[in-house]
């Protein structure tokens, strides 16, 4: 399988992990997934990250997991998140994948982490542990992990390892982020790396006119964000905005913390394309009020996208 | 002056602290800035929030700003900030705004509380500090403030303490709360409070839906969160979510952490309400980017809201 | 196996897991270590706690490590940390080591947790996870973890869940939470639990004295906690506290943060109890200047306690 | 008056903030202090640290305690705490107290720093504020102020503000931290600073072996520490630990977070050097379970040291 570069570019969907009513995988919805990701103008895919709710996996099941997906994917890269809470388990989880055929990993940082040197120095050590053979991407998400890379520390990560070839950028504000690393690289002072947005899209108009090299998120509707991204890159600026600017209430909607997944989970039940909402405990419930605000927020979209005018659902 | 009570609905705009270049008061823009939410529909005032710098004044100034603000308010009810790091400091602020005629103060928590008993234990020392007369908003801001109030704590609080008239809701996500609290009202186990949204508005469209009964925002269009109140309560709702759709995205970009504030007074500016956007240090600068953003935003608001056609900028 | 219950006392230590220099379990010394437990009067031992670096190991090698230590200990009772990410991984691990003759499992709360529900929460999940039936420590640590419980949420966690047996108490300063808790089973309110102290026995002096059972830490003597304990349960008080006084000026020093456990396993391996002083990274060096303090820390502390003659190191 | 200069050195005590029972300054019991520091052989005095109840104080409050302390002290230099929530006040204060004759300030770091940069900015921004003429100590605090300063941090700050003259280092662990900084000394990376400790003396008595220059804090028995300190520099290294070792189990008791201050005055109101041993609320309890251990452990000191055999409490 090829390995993921720094050329990276275009959407690489979330993928969150399915289950089954009792708990147990939906291997089925894998599939369909994947199948939908390679139909929908996805350039790859992210598996196991955070909101993929890797970490209510066992060890077995995680592997399960993404190599059933590898597999399935087949041209498509897809890298696996294996955040851990020691080197140890890292290491076992990504050399296993990369066996496996993933492109690469991607590695969270643990909110322990505070200064710039403690940061740096543990992605030096996970890189140690991993493999520096093992292409990595750089997650960068202060809102959850309370980790705070500056521009200049991640220029020190990307210049330190080779091996880091990605940016899940999504720290909060970002905009001026994108701009002072794309900035490093016009300067010389660090090497070009791809930049993906996350945050669930919520800037992704801007983050692309800023430089991004796309998205690696999870919101329900990544055919709307593929092509908010090829309109953005084809210079179809206004065309962009008025796409994403009609997602845009039920993507905030979306986006909101804990509750955002059940939520997210919601929206691709109704899309067909899992066949449970179920999550894993611990989990923010849909309430039926909520449950209501996604349908009427469905059925405003759907004035503006076809994509979300979807058949009534079955209760 | 009438003092706040529970029954306090519609808009309160927190209001920014205007700065001339030089980082004095500018007190003719607090003139102008009154004058504007007396016009605009606004039902009340905040003044010295968060959002206001409150922190970055000096006591004197604090009272200054409080006072020239309460007086050309009028028949306005005016909430004064009174957050301060000890007990002595906030005694002292809230008995002189009181004197001049506020009508109630707003406090938020300090971020080492922890757990429930310390959060309540804190409201109920405020109290005694201010005094059991002085009518409080009780301001939930996880995010800025990291203090996380269940529904049962601000319960507690509410029953424990007559003078709790208000809710600052601006937890996140904070729709079931609203919900909650409601429904803690008709059970009987909590007295009504009014609940006005904060959040720069982001969720206010489905929060009016859920219960709140207003917002206690600083979005640089106030008048645009009159409409939406007045359309939501009235049951136009669809005319409601239209009108806020439209502004959601520059309200979402001015929603963002630390550079917010910078355009948010860059943009009350640009409405001729503030005779400078500066703010004091520590402040994040507004880039030629972000601006550029900022006028694209605006350009394409205008479209949906004539009161986004503002006239081109001085440069 | 006999099963952890609610009478247990005296001193469990926290048993580091000894690795090879280059990095391997070390398995010659995990049985060194236990049998050195046995000998010098511990009533149980926990191993895999987050001073025996469990989250730097796989699954196979936790299991590996508990089930020697369990299998050497005969009968005295073995407590297993199982703290994890998610509850899956908490549960296989959980099984696991009951099956192999644990006696019980010990559960930290994850560093996310901040409302007093959100605690109690937690560990009602927890329990639905690993069974009902298996025995469990609850660890209150608030230094390291972050989460602050109050002794009404320790009351409420024992209340719900019959199988919460022990109290791992480290909170800091933590004496009034234990009056507390005993004035709980006092007035009725809460059940008995064990409560057994950690903070490397920084105040087990009057811990003791405000009716702790014994200690449940890691202190590279403890021989001393036992006879500490034994002379308290006594009423020798003066000379339980000369004791610990002798013995404060190291055990202060080993208590460091972070740098502790590297100082820890020098002692044991001076001793004689570890082949090799070796932890796994992320790990503190300990400095030339740092073992020479601890070399005069040891031959001061020899002049009182004769245990502290150690032979000159082979260097 | 003399200014502060990096040649500071022995014991600055951190003065408590005396009060009368009914929450009134206690000024008597400033000028005993005071006059006690003079005769004990302090050679300088901080006030209105953290553990001064500074952010307890109303403005006009805070510059009454300090310019009584300060005109009290004579040729003593004094160091006045000036950490405010905004600039304004912090430059107000500095400004009055320095004409009133202070010998610096201390500024503590805002509990919302994280990266290097923003620390290091921070500090900058404070010195335009108050001015680059006044000598201020750095105040390195983590446990209580969660802002993890690296030495390089210290480094940048030391060089690019030439009137950072002191450390008041309390970092934990901390002994490396003071090696490190030396290092940096000796190799000519950064000029010298005082380093006077904090953290109630916990290790003063290896701090000083590493280099420090002397104790910035706040034990009941300020004349002990100026012993060990006056040891330590002497050569008189066993001496030195045998009168520290002698305390430590009071001064380990007196460092608890929350409970410490509490601790501290009921020790100095026994002194008969604060006519009341009264916090401002927020404060903790005094339980008599807390009390009779203190009493306990004055007992047991005083067989060691005659300063701790007191005069039976008036009860």
């Amino acid at each position: 399988m090829p390995l993921l570069t720094s050329d990276a570019r275009g959407v690489y969907p979330i993928a969150p992990t399915p289950f089954l009513e009792d708990g147990r995988i939906d291997t089925a919805s894998i599939d369909r997934l994947t199948d939908f990701y390679l139909g929908c103008g996805a350039t790859g895919i992210t598996v196991l990250g955070q909101l993929g709710e890797a970490p209510k996996l066992e060890h077995g099941e995680s592997l399960d997991v993404a190599s059933r997906m590898i597999a399935r994917a087949g041209a498509l890269p897809v890298i696996v998140g294996v955040s851990a809470p020691g080197f140890a388990a890292m290491r076992a989880l990504a050399r296993e994948v990369m066996e496996r055929g993933a492109a690469g990993v991607m590695i969270a940082p643990p909110n322990s982490l505070r200064t710039d040197d403690q940061i740096v120095g543990y992605y030096r050590q996970a890189v140690e542990a991993i493999g520096a053979d093992v292409p990595f991407v750089l997650q960068d998400y202060p809102l959850t992990f309370t980790v705070q890379m500056t521009p200049g520390v991640i220029r020190r990560i990307v210049q330190e390892n080779a091996s880091c070839v990605m940016l899940k950028h999504e720290d909060w504000p970002g905009l001026e982020k994108i701009s002072t690393l794309r900035g490093f690289e016009r300067d010389g002072s660090m090497r070009r790396t791809a930049i993906l947005c996350g945050n669930n899209g919520l800037f992704l108009d801007y983050e692309m006119e800023r430089g991004a090299d796309g998205a690696n998120t999870g919101y329900a509707f990544p055919d709307m964000l593929c092509d908010v991204v090829r309109l953005s890159a084809a210079g179809q600026r206004e065309e962009a905005h008025d796409l994403f600017d009609a997602h845009l209430p039920l993507l905030r909607y979306e986006q909101q913390p804990g509750v955002g997944l059940t939520v997210r989970k919601y929206l691709l039940h109704r899309r067909g394309l899992l066949g449970s909402p179920a999550l894993r405990q611990p989990a923010a419930p849909l309430t039926a009020a909520a449950r209501a605000e996604v349908e009427h927020l469905l059925a405003r979209l759907g004035r503006h996208d076809p994509r979300a005018r979807l058949a009534p659902q079955s209760s």
